[in-house]
């Protein structure tokens, strides 16, 4: 298979910084699209693949799966996109397509495992996958989204992974005008959650752990801000939410948002990978028919449709723009929560 | 009020043995039919509240929510049911009516809390509510079921408990031909779980610590019997199932069986009060949108339904019947998991 060398940016090991490097790209095969990357949202699990904290990181590492570009050629029997279109790649850039949850268009559920945009199993060159740190991505056209031209391009690119995590579980558990959603964390993952279920219809709650980010939460559309360590405030929303968007990601007590849970309502985990401690009370669960569940990323349908959805509410991140050169930074200033509420790479600086 | 004297079994104290003891009912009032008492089964909380084992028991205790008889009078009000009609009282004898709750037919989640058919707070004579264990039982109609005439009425004692409590959580979660349903424990609800599912049309599953009740499973309409301490055969299950119903009443590691769920799958707890130890791993809730929820007993309509279901389909409890007086003998069996699969008093022996 012919490839071509497009510039990138990725660690080589486990404590380098990101530098500058060349990696190769498949011309593009029947299927595929090449994009020109505009802007690429840079994500914590950026982060933690470039240093390999969740271990598995292949080496050399370009992360990046928040990606939004131009079209810049179309395989033959590509029919979704033409050159010039704009276009977006998320976490997912292959699929087995066959397998009961893509035949459902759940390719982040793959019954034989989905390829992830950076560190993933390269299917077509071999090797591993190489994400949106980079000029140019080739990808299977399936896997690619229509960005609504409408939309500041730069604030559409953290869609793709922060977005569609949040989109999923409001749209699968049922948000609409009349539910009452609330959200723990406000970060990437939180404050889309907050625009995405208000775009929805719905009244919306942070839980906060402090006062600093009321003003803020507003601004973003959150109805009510509860401050989570004050027990009257939790007290005045026992049973009141249907949803819970838990975007924390690392470990936390859920059990006091499980009881501020409706009947039939259900909290989800959408950031936190790990032991639930401390240990969770079935007891509000089995009285109220409560659910803890958890959510990973979306399918592609369901991300387009985030998309259309964000394009007609004009919706789209709040970002810090950065040069590429200042990825290294951005991760120490990531790791502080330093940002509002997402960097992303002007491609151009590469 | 006006009441009048009836007979009953119930313990004076903690420590006692039940023993016959006289109990007062009210004159039905408009709403209220009185009913003669045939059949009661004998529920693990029976046991459980005349020995105060979780606290809160008020005596004298006359345990019994699985109640079966004939109607001998009805209020002036109530166009439901005759005289001589049979009649059924589960776990709920009063419920508020008026919350979001009862307004969506889940009395069982009564925003004022339903009133138990014993040991609850009773709102027409003060003091306590007693349950079955007596010759006659004064109810609300609303919460009084029609019996279907062609059943075994002893065996439908049961359905009242230990049958609406695995429905519930069948129906809830979209339970129907297409579903593959496990169930955890091979007790008095364990043993309806498999019958209902079996007669929602499922595939049906049990898992069981020990292949001494593989016979037995299949007799009740299991598929499947799938030991849960043999690694091969739970890995052989990986991915299987969309509804796992959860019967144990003690403290158990669910993770195991959170990852036999399928996408979307929910491990529905109706057994066990308390801690989830060891804790419970998100990594599978996340990577496969599971759940984990809880559910308690059913709403006046939906047992209804499920009764109905069961004179269409024949389903009954599969049950050993006992005299009054040999109730105590009964508990200390029950505590050794020695009955199959439920106790069940002639009340005919008081
Ligand atoms: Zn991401
Ligand atoms: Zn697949
Ligand atoms: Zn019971
Ligand atoms: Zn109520």
């Amino acid at each position: 298979m012919n490839t071509f060398t497009v510039k990138a940016y990725g660690a080589e090991s486990t404590t380098a910084d990101l530098k500058e490097m060349n990696i190769e790209r498949r011309d593009v095969t029947s299927k595929d699209v090449e994009i020109e990357i505009l802007y690429c949202g840079v994500c914590h699990s950026d982060l933690h693949t470039a240093r390999n904290d969740w271990g598995g990181t292949i080496y050399p590492a370009v992360p990046g799966h928040e990606i939004v570009g131009r079209i810049t050629k179309v395989g033959s029997e590509v029919t979704k996109f033409k050159v010039g279109d704009l276009a977006g790649v998320g976490c997912i850039v292959d699929s087995c397509g066959h397998c009961n949850s893509c035949k459902h268009d759940l390719e982040q559920y793959c019954e034989n495992g989905f390829t992830g945009t950076y560190n993933g199993k390269d299917e077509h060159l071999g090797g591993h996958t190489f994400g949106g740190y980079s000029q140019k991505v080739v990808v299977d056209s399936h896997h690619v989204l229509k960005v609504p031209e409408n939309l500041d391009l730069a604030a559409v690119a953290p869609l793709l992974c922060a977005g569609i995590t949040t989109w999923s579980p409001l749209k699968h558990w049922n948000v609409g005008p009349n539910s009452k959603v609330a959200v723990v964390g406000l970060g990437g993952l939180g404050h889309m959650a907050i625009k995405l279920a208000k775009g929805l219809g719905a009244e919306v709650t942070l839980f906060s752990r402090t006062p600093g980010k009321t003003e803020d939460a507003k601004q973003l559309g959150a109805d009510h801000v509860i401050i989570s360590t004050d027990e009257a405030q939790m007290d005045s929303v026992k049973g009141k939410f249907d949803v819970i968007i838990d975007t924390v990601p690392y470990v936390h007590d859920v059990n006091p948002y499980v009881t501020t849970l409706n009947i039939n309502g259900t909290h989800v985990l959408v950031g936190y990978l790990g032991g639930l401690e401390p240990i969770l009370n079935t007891v509000p669960m089995i009285l109220g028919r409560k659910s803890v569940a958890g959510s990973v990323i979306g399918g592609i349908a369901e991300t387009q449709e985030m998309l259309d959805f964000c394009g007609e509410h004009n919706i789209v991140s709040e970002i810090e723009m950065i040069k590429m050169k200042d990825i290294n930074e951005a991760y120490e200033r990531m790791l502080k929560s330093d940002v509002r509420y997402r960097f992303v790479i002007d491609m151009q600086s590469l």
